[in-house]
Order: structure tokens, then C-alpha cells, then sequence
């Protein structure tokens, strides 16, 4: 905070003219140069500054790609569990939603083969590298066909890499642009889960006719971004700041990682599976034999920890027998006493 | 610079927690309040905070707007002259842009009756208070008209008081949204004229099912607002620096309006017709007899002056023999100095 305040200040009062003019919607030079050097030596991802179009947050991102990709009528594939602000926004934008199912190995891409020949299938939204909720890793295999069916079957596909810095077994899988030869990716990361989520920083990768769209829409929806907040975020990625804080919150949040594993264990051992997760700030865990978790939220909330159950994130509304339990803001008594709460609350 | 500098660091350093958190796509509720009470006290406008949504500038407010109204084959009617990106966000909506022709008295409104018996008329957009670019204020007897037909033939209106805070001559007229008794308008205003245009902050207020919408749709293409930000000017606004700051911006651009008409008066006499505007921050000048103005527009740059010719502005894209001269920006020396090469440069 102090650091982000710092360089705000710094920015407003030395470059006040520059930063408080009008500019243009596809972001800071700045900023857009320091992503896409950033991208290149932490996911592989070969942008200069022209290919990157900053937004607020991924949620424009998505709004934005949704309204440059979809025409009424068209179909948009996304996981059965998933991120339902995503899916709303290819909805406002005239999208039928077709189911894509999941297992171990992340979203069966075979299937869109026959999703593509039964709909006019535009794209797909998926988020490869933490599925969320479920935090499962698309396997290889998956995403090099998946790149092969969506040119061969000409749809885009949405890849949302919103916690790619938040990887602690091995190193982070590279994303699906960093191997895309075809031009189908549109890459979307934000840098509001690093930062903070009251500061709205997201940006798209995206093959250049897709994202002069996009940038054409941003700048109809929002003339241009927060240009003392875009200087002063590219100053803590130029000096590294913003490295090393994702460093220092990725020790802290694996830590917290083991201590909630280790706290779930020993409350619930068998009762409750979990798949420790290979990265991300949220858990996901399956009640055997399976509870009503909708009552068992509700009975936590009582005790005072809030979690999200399974139906949440369903496509199709039904309840899953399943708790998405994130722990990036509680220290380590903290995830001790909310274990033991949602223990004595468990129906 | 200054005072918004201090206050962004002191509610980021104080309040860090609740500002960098998650909040709700309407704006935080304090900025809300504050707003309200600025309309209530400025222009009339009963309105609460719940009845505020903070946008990222009037033209996020303009595109929800569209967005929330326009079904695909609706008609929005506009202005012949006027602001592009406002029509640009109607057109991406789905809407068919239909052209109300101006004159002295502002927006022709009797002929919406005509209007909306050939077309499905969803919305009017307009300036009333300084119409853009030519800054008629739209007469008392057709604000009525407007409002009435607006209610009988069931469309809505969408005011655009971009520029409120500069009216010079008597008091600022009221807005349409304060004597509006029937829900039909849409008021749309921009702190960014006030700020500064690199800070995005505009507002909406609107009867409830339509803001209701246009919040949903805010949410899903941009999260939230940038809460340091919005904290911050609701600082300035609570304790009167904001509108300190706009008497004395007020004052500032009075006298450098009083200095260009003086210099073009010197300079073109009666080759240039100029209705001197009663607020606004431009001078829309008619050349007398008709010059290519284009052409001058060109010739002036190259001596390093900057106007907009008349066709900018232009729904049918045809020439105007018009200039529109922003002079915010320019000290009185620099008015006469860009006025003495403005002559050098007709064509």
C-alpha cells in the first residue's frame, strides 16, 4: 500500500499534465510495454505493447471479448463449474451457453468437436490453469487439441489465467497463447488478484483483428483507464516491486495452503475428499458421504466463516456435494478456528 | 493535483482494507451520497444515493445506457450535430440512429411525434444544457414538449449535462431529470470536466428499473469502481474543494471565453458569426461567406493550431461552414497568439 501510494503520488505530481489528459483506450504505453515484458518472462507469451490492451479487470476483459466474438444465435462452450460472471456477460451479449463436462483431467475438449458440428460454436471459456472452481490443471494432452479443434472448427478460445502467479507445485504451466500458432487464443490475465481487488487492472492478449474490436469497444464503453493508477502500477513492475510482492504473497498463501490441508485432515479425515490443489488461494473439497451443503453454509455463516458451496458454480443450478474454501486473507489460527467451526457446524 | 493526491494516499493508508476490497458495481456508497446531495444542492435533483450509479466517465454511462434501453431495430433519435461516441455507443447496441434537426431554440422536439409514429423510438439523446457542438440551450417550451411527448409516446430520455459546472450568463438552467414527473429521463454527468479527463468518474441517476439494469450490466463489464479513487473525490465533495475548485475554474474559463470572442471579434469581424455562448468550454464559430473549413483546419495545425471543423460534428457527415474552438486550456496570451495564426491560415 504504501509503495502503491508512493508511486500514485509520484506520478500525479510529475507527470500531472500527461496523466490527467485524455489518452487513449487501449491503456498506457507504459504500462501495456511493462505487462508484456512481464508476460514474456514469467508465461512464455511473445506481446510487445501493441498486443496488449489494458482494461479494469478481467471482468471487462470478458465483457469486452464476449462483445467482440459473439453475434445473437451463436454458442459459447464453458465448463459445467465455473465462473458465472463470465458466462453472463457472453449471455448479455446474445450467447447460448453449451456445457462443456470436467473431470480430473480439466474440460473434455473432445467434445466440442460434435458441440461444434450441433451449434454454431464461436468460442470457448475456460480457465486452463486453475479450473475454477475446482482447481484441476488441463492436462497436456487436452490443450494441444484443443488448439487443433479450434482451428480446425474456427472458434475462439477464451483462456482466463486470473491466479497464474499463484502456482506452488512445480512451475506454472504456460498458457494455451504462449503455444497458439492459429491466432484462436484471446488471453485474458488481471492484475487485481496480485494487487488488490478494489484496484481494477486487467489485460487481453489477443491476435491483432480481435483486439482492435475490443479496444474499439473499451473505448466506447470507457473512454480510457486510470492513467495516474496505470503509471503507477508500470513503475512497480518496472522496479520489480510487483515481482517481489507476488513472491512474498505466494510464500504466505502456501503456507496457509498447508495449514488449511493440514487442519481439514484432522478434522474431517475421510469425510471430507480434497484434491490439494497445485496452485490458487482456494481449496475444493467433496463431503463423503455426500451433505447438504447449502444447509451446512448456512449453519457456518451462523458460526461466522462463509464458504461457497457447490451449487454456486454449477451451470446447470443443481447442488453439488461440494465446499470451495478460499483462505488467502486468514492467517494461519484463523484457518485453524474456521476449521473447527465449519467442523461443528457440518449437518 | 495536490489536494486529490493527498486525499487518494490518505484513504488508501487509513482505510486500506475496505478500499482495496471487493465492493458493489454501483459505487461506493459514500461517493454516491455525496454526488446526491452535490445534484440536490446544484441542479435541483431530488435524488438519494440509491438512486446514483458511479461510472467510469459519461461515456460508460452513455454505453449502459444504450445497452439497458436498445433492443436490436429500436430507433434512438439524436441531434444533427453532435457527439459521435455517444451515437458510435447506441449504434453497437443494436439501435437505428435517426437524425432531430436543430436550430436556434436547440433540439427540434415536435418532431419526435413524427419520429416515433415511423419508427419503434426507444430514446431521444440530447444536451440540452449547451447542446454539442453548438451550444444552444434547448428553450423552456420545448423542454416541456419534450418531456410530454417523452411520457405519451413512451420513450426515454437521455441527457447528457457533460458540462454543468461552466455556465457563465445568470443561473445554470435545470436540468430536463429535475422537473422530469413521469420516469422518462435518464440523467447522465461527468466529474472527469471537473477533475481532470484522465480520471474516469461519471454518473447516472435514473428511475429504478432502468438503473437497476444499467448496475447489472456495470457489474458484468467492470467489476467495480477504483474505491482509492472514488473515496477521494467524495473527500473533495464533503468538504467543498471540489467546488471551490470549480468557481475558481469557472472564473478562469469566463474570462478566457470573454478574451477569444474579444480576439476572433479583432481579428475576423463579420467573416466569422459567433453566438456567444452562455456556458461550455468551446465557441462554435460559423465562417462567413463559407470557407472550406477542412482545409483551413488543415493549414491551421501546420502553424500549430488544433480546432475541430464543422463535419466532426456532422450525423450526415457532410461539411458545415463551422470551427468549434476549445479554449480551456489556453491562457489569454495563447488565445491571442492561436486567434492571430487561425487569420493567417484561412483559407
Amino acid at each position: 500500500v504504501a509503495a502503491l501510494a508512493r508511486a500514485y503520488r509520484r506520478g500525479l505530481v510529475r507527470r500531472t499534465r500527461a496523466l490527467l489528459d485524455y489518452s487513449d483506450a487501449q491503456g498506457l504505453p507504459r504500462l501495456r510495454a511493462a505487462i508484456a515484458s512481464m508476460l514474456a518472462a514469467t508465461r512464455g507469451l511473445a506481446a510487445s505493447a501493441d498486443d496488449v490492451l489494458v482494461t479494469r479487470g478481467s471482468q471487462m476483459a470478458l465483457s469486452l471479448a464476449a462483445r467482440a466474438l459473439v453475434q445473437p444465435g451463436d454458442a459459447v462452450a464453458v465448463e459445467t463449474l465455473g465462473y458465472r460472471p463470465a458466462w453472463d456477460a457472453f449471455r448479455v451479449a446474445g450467447a447460448e451457453i453449451v456445457p462443456l463436462a470436467l473431470d480430473a483431467e480439466g474440460a473434455q475438449v473432445e467434445a466440442l468437436l460434435e458441440i461444434s458440428r450441433r451449434h454454431r460454436l464461436r468460442a470457448v471459456y475456460l480457465t486452463p490453469h486453475h479450473q475454477y472452481p475446482t482447481m484441476v490443471t488441463l492436462a497436456p494432452g487436452r490443450r494441444m487439441r484443443l488448439l487443433e479443434l479450434a482451428r480446425a472448427r474456427r472458434f475462439a478460445v477464451v483462456e482466463d489465467d486470473y491466479d497464474h502467479e499463484f502456482h506452488y507445485e512445480g512451475r506454472p504451466v504456460l498458457p494455451l497463447a504462449s503455444v497458439d500458432r492459429s491466432g484462436a487464443v484471446i488471453y485474458v490475465g488481471t492484475l487485481s488478484k496480485v494487487l488488490a481487488p478494489g484496484l481494477r487492472l486487467g489485460y487481453v492478449v489477443a491476435p491483432e483483428p480481435v483486439l482492435a474490436r475490443m479496444t474499439a469497444l473499451r473505448g466506447l464503453t470507457d473512454s480510457q483507464g486510470d492513467l495516474p493508477l496505470e503509471s503507477a502500477v508500470a513503475e512497480l513492475i518496472e522496479d520489480g516491486e510487483l515481482q517481489r510482492h507476488v513472491r512474498r504473497a505466494r510464500r504466505i498463501y502456501d503456507q496457509r495452503r498447508h495449514a488449511l490441508l493440514a487442519a481439514l485432515d484432522r478434522r474431517f479425515g475421510p469425510r471430507l475428499r480434497v484434491r490439494p490443489p497445485a496452485g490458487g488461494v482456494a481449496v475444493w473439497a467433496e463431503a463423503v458421504p455426500p451433505v447438504d451443503v447449502e444447509a451446512w453454509a448456512r449453519r457456518a455463516l451462523a458460526e461466522g466463516v462463509s464458504f461457497q458451496p457447490g451449487r454456486r458454480f454449477a451451470l446447470d443450478g443443481r447442488p453439488r456435494p461440494f465446499l470451495r474454501l478460499g483462505y488467502a486473507c486468514l492467517d494461519e489460527a484463523e484457518i485453524e478456528e474456521a476449521v473447527r467451526r465449519l467442523a461443528r457446524s457440518r449437518p
